[in-house]
């Protein structure tokens, strides 16, 4: 009878669902929605059902569920606060495997998950210790060490999104500090930083609405505009990660989230300030195009998983 | 016939050294001169042969030598750079063991292993995860996630003193860029910041030769000009350890050094500002001194060698 791993990727919205075989191959992928009401007390029943009706037409056996949370997480399991889903404090790791009776099940942040996902298949394959940064809504990290996911003592390890980069920040950003590495390189911030003190010769005057797709595109094409906000953009980032990379000295950063579609433009301007700012030691550290989209979660869910 | 461990602290001077028991207790340390010349050819030599002195008097086997060594070092023992020594790069680990006969031998980067040492027996004594801060001359950091050492892809894991924290700086550090932590926070770095616009009202304009300690002495004396000083070097460590903490995520820092002889009023002001630039999950990491003062090399060379 064939065996097959399930990884899991829970978002605010929608929950991503993978079926993987027992070496590593995505056979087919899924969503569901995701119930928050009821302080979320629905998700895992949801996921549960999705994965029975699954294993009902796969026909075989489960040998391991892996799951992204948006969250911080032990080591252990544990989910600390989910203030998406009004989760509070509880193991998610054993309830899925009670709920299932599966019992190598193992849960990790997203952030985290995603990382794993895109050493083992994406932008970081081939190393073995990498730093993943997804651009998106917000600013995330992720730290891979060695193979193996750095949650950090409080599962606060990657959260890179809340260096503090700019000391004369007036607005606050949602971890509630001011100056934050989000409030200028996330999608929100790309945009932020653009409308304000927007120049009326810029082309992003024309846009109904801006995006940070509009900020990238309009570099291209040599607005000048556009050119500073990006030259501000890889000034934030790429000193960020020259602090970053004096901590735990990566062998390669990956970068991806919605932003990172901007491609070779972002990644030139991030290196330039990266290595300017980084130590002689560190100054060849890799950076690349993360690629595996918003598949990354599933990926390195399956990863937890698959391999001990 | 009893069984021993030897520790060793290669520093740019003096070589400390010390011999344990098997359940890690120090029975006698001692120092030798550290003979840089000739590139250092005679430095392995010295440590053997005061080793084997050492091995005739105790009588008995030699379980296990660990080493700092004052370069970044891999995790497989090999020297990348020791500028001190002109050491070129090979593996001391293996010339070690084949000098003594000592299959148990391994090698650190010498902040690394201060810190565990830390962790083992002195102001980290509990934790799992910390990261050592040592003010000297320079500013080194080692930082110990899960009881190992992070040492980094490329030896140069925990540099934090090369972290940039000033954008305006105009003098160059020992690194080539400026800016770096350590050109604020280490014991030359204060003294230059103390020298720079000095007010003629200071206590300070009484020292033959301004230290860290005068800084720190005023500043407890209530000298106005020595405690703006006492400030930036908070606001420049205390803001750098929460970026490390955003990465890392520490259960604790353990500050040590010369300049950690400051005591509490140190503690006080790198926590203030820590604390104003961690995120919510970060900010009750907790803060100590270090303990072992210059113990530490030899007590986390030791605990290298003697549990796996």
């Amino acid at each position: 009878m064939a065996s097959f791993y399930i990884g899991v990727d829970v978002g605010g919205t929608t929950i991503k669902m993978g079926i993987f075989s027992d070496i590593g191959e995505l056979l087919e992928k899924w969503e569901i929605p995701t119930r928050t009401e009821e302080e979320g007390k629905n998700i895992l029943p949801d996921i549960v059902d999705s994965i029975e009706e699954k294993r009902a037409v796969y026909g075989g056996n489960i040998l391991g569920i892996g799951m992204g949370i948006p969250g911080p997480m032990t080591d252990d399991g544990v989910v600390l606060k989910c203030a998406n889903f009004g989760w509070g404090v509880f193991n998610v790791k054993n309830a899925v495997a009670d709920l299932t009776g599966v019992g190598n099940v193992k849960v990790g942040n997203d952030a985290n998950v995603a990382a794993l996902g895109e050493m083992w298949k994406g932008g970081g394959c081939g190393y073995d210790s990498i730093v993943m940064v997804t651009l998106g809504t917000g600013c995330g990290g992720g730290i891979i060490y060695h193979g193996k996911v750095l949650t950090g003592s409080k599962g606060a390890g990657g959260e890179i999104g809340h260096i503090k980069v700019e000391a004369n920040e007036t607005e606050t950003c949602g971890c509630g500090n001011k100056g934050c590495l989000e409030q200028y390189v996330s999608a929100v911030g790309i945009v932020r930083m653009a409308k304000k003190n927007l120049r009326e010769d810029s082309c992003l005057n024309q846009c109904e609405e801006i995006t940070a797709k509009d900020v990238f595109d309009g570099a291209r094409e040599g607005d000048a505009y556009c050119l500073e906000i990006v030259e501000r953009f890889g000034k934030y980032l790429g000193t960020a990660l020259s602090d970053v990379a004096h901590v735990v000295d990566p062998e390669a950063f990956v970068i991806g989230g919605g932003v990172s579609a901007a491609g070779q433009i972002l990644i030139d301007v991030v290196e330039k300030y990266y290595r300017e700012n980084a130590m002689y030691a560190l100054k060849d550290t890799r950076f690349h195009l993360a690629k595996l989209g918003n598949d990354a979660g599933i990926y390195g869910a399956v990863r937890m998983v698959l391999f001990k």
